[in-house]
């Protein structure tokens, strides 16, 4: 037997999400099908962080026991042939001793987030960024992100749902630049509430579009409660980048 | 009656090409019908280029001439709002004057085709990007393209269906580079003739795989012949860049 640490990268339109769920096609039940196609194994990959519906990724990394010791490339190569044509592709695979979790061993997860800030609909990119009709102030965006780095209690970011055991984390890098219309917030933390990053993103929105001051942002922060968050930034801008271990 | 620029971005995936045809949606077509559904007009809008099925434009440019003087801005959103929800936006639109040509006009065309040169298949640029397997050798298709910077008889770049009256044409800019794995050609001229970007990639991705050597490419652009050219690059890796006027 021999686990298996899978780098992984989807566009999360067609799915549920990550995790198998009963309403539709994920990502985890996907790359199950895959698995159980290749080596006969019913097995179900554990993966890093629990993407939801529509977000996407590029780095994923989930990690899976295989009854018979495959060469990392072949179980790499034969998943990619039994995921096509899903939107799913196994981009990294190697060979990991059998303490390896892909959840409770890594110690950094980065997430970005897109935002197109113009008046035209998105053709190009519809699936794959939020559009905002104002133009943003991506300094003042980026000043105001530095409130929430650190040690916090980050109630008013995660969702109603999260059922992390406590709301207080500590956040390393939540960064907003521009390249043209493409806002990019960036954000890394050992790991995320449920709905964290997407939370603060649609707060951060209200500082650029100039509804809300840095203190604002502060303040919400404080309140510790979910009533106080903005708007939750839409799924289709947000990227799980990167798990380190 | 005033004449309308629209600048225009979309997704060529799910149609036949810019062109009005007979076999399926064109962006030419969807364009004229937004228009026709907004004013009630029937006029077709004319392109600067004739991108083929499934090629892509972050600024391809139409002329069109309408009725009544609207402003620039409220053609803009009525467009938009008609061609949703087909992956058409138009990002830019100006009144010019009745000598203003889109495709007459045009001083330069800049067009860019993504090459992703990697084992794992795409999935989140799936149709956005060519995969090629093999890690190209950038800097030897750099210095190849610029064999073909400049005036020559490009008859072995050009489809056996291309209209244009004559095959010598002025390249003024053929560039290669990487970030990471994505690899960007970017060609510049006054006017291309029909596949010939995609034609140029094709031959230069040999190059980077190792199959031509850049005196390789001299010869076949000296055999003026199109049987010489390298396979033809997919369509789903080339954009329409900009237009200069």
């Amino acid at each position: 037997m021999a686990r298996y640490k899978l780098t992984i990268e989807y566009d999360g339109t067609p799915f549920v999400g990550w995790q198998v769920q009963e309403n539709g096609p994920s990502i985890q039940g996907r790359l199950g099908a895959a698995i159980a196609a290749f080596t006969g194994e019913t097995v179900i990959p554990n993966g890093a962080g629990r993407t939801d519906a529509g977000v996407h990724a590029r780095g994923q990394v989930a990690h899976v026991d295989l009854a018979k010791d495959w060469r990392a490339d072949t179980v790499r190569d034969a998943l990619n042939h039994h995921l096509s044509p899903d939107p799913i592709a196994v981009v990294g695979c190697e060979i990991v001793s059998a303490d390896f979790d892909a959840r409770f061993s890594a110690i950094a997860r980065h997430y970005l987030y897109r935002i197109i800030d113009r008046r035209a609909p998105l053709a190009l990119e519809r699936e794959r960024a939020w559009r905002v009709v104002v133009q943003l102030d991506v300094d003042a965006m980026h000043e105001a992100a530095q409130t929430l780095v650190g040690r916090h209690d980050f109630t008013t970011f995660r969702s109603v749902q999260c059922q992390a055991k406590s709301p207080v984390k500590t956040l390393d890098r939540l960064s907003v630049s521009r390249a043209g219309e493409v806002v990019v917030v960036e954000a890394s933390a050992r790991s995320f509430m449920h709905n964290q990053v997407r939370s603060m993103v649609g707060s951060l929105k209200l500082v650029g579009d100039g509804k809300w001051t840095s203190g604002d942002l502060a303040r919400a922060l404080a309140a510790q409660d979910r009533a106080a968050c903005g708007p939750v930034a839409p799924a289709r801008g947000l990227y799980l980048m990167r798990v380190d271990y």
